[in-house]
């Protein structure tokens, strides 16, 4: 076993369950130490009720450059348990891949930057450029301590680029690089209309708050899932010609993509080009959850008091999630549902690198270099991260560049990294920080 | 403590939710026993996959004639557990009411038919008239074996006239005489999209068994609620000019009804004599539970696979279930809805005594002697119950009087019974079998 594997092993078997607090104290101390180990100076940042953001650094001669490597060491939960053939945290080498919780998601990816980085000072001495590594503990519980981090210690995060947490190899070996996230507001409706349950004989005259929720519902968008709230559309920019271009060129098997999601056709009966723009440029409105009233078998007659409905809206370049919240509610005062409660869980803009920008290109042209094939290139992620905290504040570009694939079974039993596609992975992260500190 | 109190606790400490099959069994055992001890000859009938149906009857040389007494031993499930003040399955005795699952719906009103005939043995030595007892265990799931019990022993449900399950006395001491019950249609929608759930950034482009929901309940109802299903409407007849006088005569607080209920207002912002009627002869269609996705705290980005609907629709008379329901489907079918699963839970028609009816009027008189006053008179309850099984069948009439009263909290948290209306409520239920027996 290569000495990489043995890491991603070792981090791997430290829990580090955000969700429920397990091990990520633990999971910090040990990341802090294989930061020392590489001979990075190290800072443990630390917020009360936060996970501690492990930072560390290492200066290079070679270049005035920076290049920060944002990845975080906490996983999802492990369940359910009885799907793992084997214990999620003790990982294991089964046919050229590691199966553990967090092997790719995001540990095998850390650990792959951090032994590239190694590399260089074990051989070159130092690393191309300056090198700046923000490892946080919270990124499946929605990084909700990071800003104030950087908002604490702006110089300790500046850097000239970054390269972000994840990114794939499909199954012919092909990588793929990410040129950015969606942004998201994720709330949660609620309407009430009774002050507790009521027979469901007084529906012929009490209000129904589900039957309120539906009529809001139906007014936020309409048979083709456009967003019917005004404005909503306003700072969406059309996609460039050379955008455009990119996502032709893009393979997409669209038979095995609605196989595996088990879907017949798409919203609005879309082509598969269309398919493949909506993911990049398409805001959505998603009912993420829906509850009121009786769920149980048989049946129970009850008009129910209050109806809960979760939504998350992911957003593109240029929307303003504060903006867009605030047209939400004047939309829905303005329709009569002024009494709506709306909770706040999330908010966070979308985040994107041009195709053109320099190091979005050092990234290709090392893929092509390494790979010996043009990547695949994703004007954006139809998912969402705190991206736009790096890439707003210092004005930056970023790169989603990574070793999971498509079959990583990412938050999934039987997580897995291909043992491969972590070699090939090394290489092309430092041909990208050499062609980075070269441009 | 009184025996009859101690009757409505012995009997509603026995579990006995039909929904979960939770302790039926047990009940009918007790319900058998209670019947013997007051010396009632007694059948317990069985069917497969049904709740037995507790049968009892005692002769009378007094008159020919033979009062039956409906009830059901069953209740609703208890939750949500947390709002009880007391153990739903422990009632308790606070400020003069009797707190527990049942006490009211209807395990009050079935000891209240009990003991009424219990002293008429013990002092007179026998009932006015001949008494049958037919107490049946799964009324709180429609239902929906009755038909057969009936059908396999016609002789053993024939009567001359009908006491049904319920009944209230208002806040003021005034109690009701219902003159029959809205029918119902108790189904389950189910849309699916997708095999599983998915991350929600495909919301972009993958269809959303919720937001289909949405548009097909908001198909169904205009914001008036008024059914759009075509042809829903077609055999409502309108109300008498005597149903009319009748409704328009009848007190109806409807600060306190609103308060009760924690309501703002009305559906449509009707009137109060508009609610009136609308109780008594406007159709519903009521969501009783809606749900799909995640419910849980926080954020979770999930396109959910599939959503569920549960919906009670109660009807009026001439309206037919079956039909009623053929023409639902229709309707989804011709507008894009074809793929809707429809799970029938129960279907029902509505049934209703004439005012003028002279067992109706023995019922209002003997409400006069008892109380003293005119009784509140309706010419339908607003829900719903298995009557016409027994009016249509035997073309016999039927009254609902009873012991609940408008606070009883039925089917809700904290379900409650005053012991005066109790005592009170079994002296009309003895005045009114002498009325009908002498008629």
């Amino acid at each position: 076993m290569n000495s990489f594997t043995r890491d991603v092993i070792r981090l791997a078997s430290q829990r580090s369950v955000s969700a429920r607090n397990d091990g990520v104290e633990e999971c910090s101390v040990l990341v802090e130490k294989m930061l020392v180990e590489i001979g990075a100076e190290t800072k443990v940042l630390r917020r009360d009720g936060a996970a501690p953001l492990v930072y560390g650094e290492l200066k290079s001669t070679r270049s005035k450059k920076t290049i920060l490597f944002y990845n975080h060491y906490d996983v999802q939960p492990e369940e359910p348990l009885d799907l793992w053939k084997s214990p999620p945290f003790k990982p294991e080498v089964r046919d050229g891949k590691l199966y553990g919780r967090g092997v790719a998601d995001d540990k095998g990816e850390l650990v792959s930057r951090l032994k590239t980085v190694e590399s260089y000072l074990k051989t070159v001495g130092e690393a191309p450029c300056n090198v700046k590594f923000c490892f946080e503990g919270e990124e499946e519980t929605g990084s909700v301590h990071l800003h104030h981090y950087i908002e604490d210690n702006p110089e300790l995060f500046k850097s000239d680029a970054v390269v972000w947490e994840f990114g794939t190899v499909d199954a012919t070996g092909r990588p793929t690089v990410t040129l950015g996230v969606k942004g998201m507001i994720y709330l949660e409706l609620v309407l009430r209309s009774l002050e507790a349950d009521a027979h469901s004989s007084y529906a012929a005259v009490l209000p129904s708050a589900p039957w309120r929720m539906v009529r809001l519902l139906n007014m936020l968008k309409d048979k083709d899932e456009r967003i019917l709230v005004p404005g909503w559309y306003d700072a969406v920019e059309a996609l460039s010609e050379e955008e455009v271009r990119v996502l032709d060129e893009q393979p997409f098997d669209e038979v095995s993509f609605r196989r595996i999601h088990g879907a017949k056709d798409y919203v609005s009966q879309m082509t598969p080009s269309q398919v493949k723009k909506a993911l990049v440029q398409r805001p959505t409105g998603n009912i993420a959850g829906i509850w009121s009233g009786y769920q149980g078998p048989g049946s129970k007659t009850v008009l129910p008091k209050e109806v809960h409905c979760k939504m998350d809206f992911r957003l593109v370049p240029e929307q303003d999630p504060a903006e867009l919240l605030e047209k939400l509610r004047r939309y829905l005062a303005a329709n009569g549902f002024g009494d709506v409660e709306i909770i706040l869980e999330s908010m966070e803009p979308a985040a994107r690198t041009p195709y053109t920008d320099p190091f979005a290109q050092a990234a290709i042209r090392a893929a092509e270099t390494t790979y010996g094939q043009k990547p695949r290139v994703d004007i954006s992620s139809p998912g969402t991260g705190p991206l736009y905290l790096f890439t707003r504040r210092y004005k930056v570009p970023s790169v989603d560049i990574g070793v999971s694939s498509e079959e990583s079974a990412i938050h999934a039993p039987n997580e897995n990294l291909g043992i491969e596609n972590l070699r090939m992975g090394m290489l092309w992260v430092g041909e990208t920080m050499e062609l980075f500190a070269a441009s």
